[in-house]
């Protein structure tokens, strides 16, 4: 049975992934790749810049597009201008609501703090737990029957209310127990705490040097779009790429690294005249879903989430989120994959003219707030972000469609997909259960592993020559310890597709044998067409 | 004429390189990388991971190697725990000095401050300005007189040192005059400016939650040696490679992206036993060295250099820079691109053991410092990171050779080395200068540009059929705008090895012509041989 405890294990046990700094206690929501997995996401990475930019025919129209377009890359710093993240909205409304407490000096998350009333006489209590405490029911008895001084047989003295309330539906805190506190009424009112990383720049250290590591790649691409024009030669429809990290200091990072605090971002900003944006968004809608099942993910475990009209911003005509059943979530719920979104001009006017109000309907500029200079302080570029169409030498800003893809939260599906425990023969023909990563060959960091049958009579000579031969090509690994078929185990586990074994008949008719990570079917192929028969099975 | 300023308008212009943030004013030592400069990069990106790690054949003896080795991959996070900074001796040792002025509120780095002994009378004075300050002769005595109440006549009565003179040779400061002061005595006395970037972690935001952005990939590495060891099968000795973004908050960034604040390294931590260092280090210091001139650089334009005894660690049998002749630098002068250094069991140790004296012919661990909580401030992690040789049964902590290489550095190097300025025929066959960037086919962000002779009578289908294809295998360009002389200068300038064009001829006998940049020699090929020529020519 799959299960996320045997995914996480096999992931440390056969060099997937590490805790970051793991030696130190590591730190939460930080994440290593190791050998077997830096190839994985190397992979993924690869497959994305190579079906997404590199390899995109321009000159062909894609079934379900509106019309042929160029796609082209960018890789910006993840330090940029503080003014970007003003103007982007972020530095006011990237943040979550905290609460501290007065007694035990803990900080909460304070859509999470939740809990029940508890009544004794007249005297009623609002006691409060965390979302995470499992059993939260009975944690709210415990802690209420403490509080009132009761014990075990003076539980029918208390009354706890049916319904779970979470804390924002109050009107006082002053009847709250916090979750880790003794007495009442600690919870400060709640206050914003923005998520984006904060440093400084240069060893002055004042105000204006304080900046941010990015929380996403997509401003680095609108702050480019005019310095894309003016040094490509595209022409609107076109989209920028780009794959990098990005950083969110989560108060609660979880589910191993589906909620990490670094991870890396493959965003594509598509630009197109504003009254094409609906098709252009149904496009791209449809096929970055089919990418990932294309690459292996199941569509019985995949949807396509679309956000409600009433959810959507103004300037907005679709969003959609492309969601994996993970694991680690309860059945029939989903975990973000990635994220499809029309943004309207809303980016392209922020960097412009400044910081938009994204709740007015006619997208002016927020209202005007003068920095300590006496400057507003969320002004734009001031620089001119819009295009003129040379065949109808009509100007226009841009509308915007966003497919925006998790790299890790990919990996991290396609090593979910991928594990897999049958049944196949061992050595001696005993069915046994085998754990195999069913990895797209693509995607898989192992490409084919070369075995010797046996240590000598000239197979290792014959392997290693395969060996050096493919190694040229393609990620090959070869290995000659143990029992053959203890060595197709740990390749299964590894996620390699092929095997090839050098036996006695190789030296005498020039063939090995190729087996099939999924199927275990062994074929005989000529050591000569060996090359074009791995890359052929790969695809 | 090769000057940086050609190179760096060129960039911009053509779309390798752009400021960070360029719109908002930019932010110093940031840089973009546009859409050739993002392939340029990944190609050298990639080339590197494919001749060091994934194409590295371990079953073969390198020429110049002690032995056959191993080579894996990692990728870790740039925020680790703060304990792995303490622990390197980042955190106490990784910083310049700076100097405040308390009049003029500015800050120096106290290396840059620099000047000249004035006497009038009785009355000394140090007039002092920054290194950067052209004609600092003039500069000083300017100031100097102005200090003195004196005008261009008196100017017999002032008397200047003929010796320029660093501020660390002074004993007091009271009498210096700060570069931008109009008062005696008003700098600081020196202090640490530590260049790691600072952030913190979570919303508590307390001294113990205080990390930085990673200053070298390297640690992540030494930190993951034993989940390395434990999770593949590597044996000592064998290399770990990483490819990842580093941070250093450089006092004064310059020369376009030689000294970036945000940069990217590729960096090799070779482990072998201790009494094989020195074989090692001189086969990697070879080996890297090679690297680069198979990729294009001219032996002319690079060296070696050797450091000398005296300035190595007590640790190290070798350290080596290898340097360019970038333009920005006078003639003769060198820029470091990578060095490769033999750091003995030091960086192990230290994560073992906590902290250790650098400068301690025994390496032992620096005196202990107890922090707020009494526990020893650099203690390291406690867990064992020795080795034991199955076939000896010897244990020991391995000792490290570690080349280490800045990718934009690298690119830069390349870019430099590329622009060229030569003579070519025009259109009408008149000789014009022309600019053409000779990058090696493997960094050559486009392979190939395919062009229509003209844009009609049936060569646009047969051009474009031939995009198609070969956009599968590699990045090609197409262009049917203009005279064809003006697009074989726009491919020029961006490097791409090889135009191919369809003209009348092709209709008939199936049959292109390949146009070398380097030589401009035009060959005919068929049409169906294409692709094989072009994979041949491309190396």
């Amino acid at each position: 049975m799959k299960s996320m405890d045997k995914i996480v294990s096999l992931c440390k046990r056969r060099g997937f992934l590490f805790q970051s700094s793991e030696i130190y206690g590591g730190v939460q929501g930080f994440w290593d790749y190791g050998p077997l997995g830096v190839e994985l996401k190397r992979n993924l990475k690869e497959a994305w810049w190579q079906d997404m930019i590199r390899g995109h025919n321009d000159l062909v129209t894609p079934p379900g597009a509106p019309a042929s377009f160029e796609m082209v890359g960018l890789d910006c710093t993840i330090i940029m201008h503080p003014q970007v993240w003003k103007c982007s909205g972020h530095y006011d409304l990237f943040h979550d609501h905290m609460v501290d407490c007065r007694e035990s000096k803990k900080r909460y998350r304070f859509d999470q703090v939740r809990g029940r009333w508890c009544e004794r006489g007249d005297r009623k209590i609002f006691v409060s737990t965390l979302a995470e405490v499992e059993q939260e029911f009975d944690e709210v008895r415990r802690r209420a029957m403490k509080f009132f001084k009761l014990r075990a047989k003076n539980a029918d003295e208390l009354t706890i209310s049916d319904e779970s309330l979470t804390l924002d539906k109050l009107d006082d805190t002053d009847s709250v127990l916090a979750p880790d506190a003794k007495t009442l009424g600690t919870l400060t009112e709640p206050r914003e705490f923005n998520l984006m990383f904060k440093t400084t720049l240069g060893a002055l250290g004042g105000e204006d040097d304080t900046t941010f590591l990015r929380p996403e790649t997509a401003q680095g691409i609108f702050v480019n779009f005019k310095n894309v024009l003016d040094s490509s030669r595209v022409k609107v429809p076109f989209g920028i790429g780009q794959i990098g990290k990005s950083f969110r200091n989560e108060i609660t990072p979880r589910n191993f690294t589906f909620r990490s605090r670094e991870f890396e971002q493959m965003e594509i900003e598509f630009f197109c005249p504003p009254d094409q944006s609906q098709a252009w968004y149904r496009y791209w809608r449809d096929r970055r879903m089919a990418w990932y099942t294309e690459l292996g993910l199941s569509s019985d475990s995949l949807i396509m989430r679309e956000h409600e009209p009433a959810e959507l911003a103004h300037y907005s005509v679709g969003t959609a989120d492309i969601e994996y059943a993970f694991p680690f979530l309860p059945p029939g719920e989903y975990g973000e994959l990635e994220g499809i979104a029309h943004r309207g001009d809303f980016d392209l006017r922020s960097h412009m003219e400044g910081k938009l109000n994204p709740n007015s309907p006619a997208g002016e500029p927020m209202q005007v707030e003068l920095n300590e200079h006496g400057k507003p302080k969320y002004r734009g570029s001031g620089k001119d972000l819009s295009y003129r169409d040379e065949a109808t030498n009509e100007k226009f800003i841009p509308h915007v469609v966003e497919p925006s893809a998790g790299a890790d939260r990919g990996v991290l599906a396609f090593l979910c997909e991928a594990y897999t425990e049958d049944q196949a023969p061992d050595d001696k023909g005993q069915m046994q259960t085998r754990t195999v990563m069913k990895l797209h060959p693509r995607l898989a960091p192992i490409k084919a592993a070369i075995f010797p049958l046996v240590k000598k009579d000239g197979m290792p000579e014959v392997a290693q020559e395969i060996y050096g031969e493919l190694k040229q090509h393609m990620n090959v690994f070869y290995d000659d310890k143990g029992a053959v078929g203890r060595r197709y185990r740990r390749q299964d586990e590894a996620g390699t597709p092929f095997c090839i074994t050098v036996d006695g008949e190789s030296l005498s008719d020039k063939t090995v044998t190729i087996r099939d990570r999924d199927t275990l079917e062994q074929t005989r192929v000529k050591i000569d067409e060996l090359s074009t028969a791995l890359i052929e099975r790969l695809g």
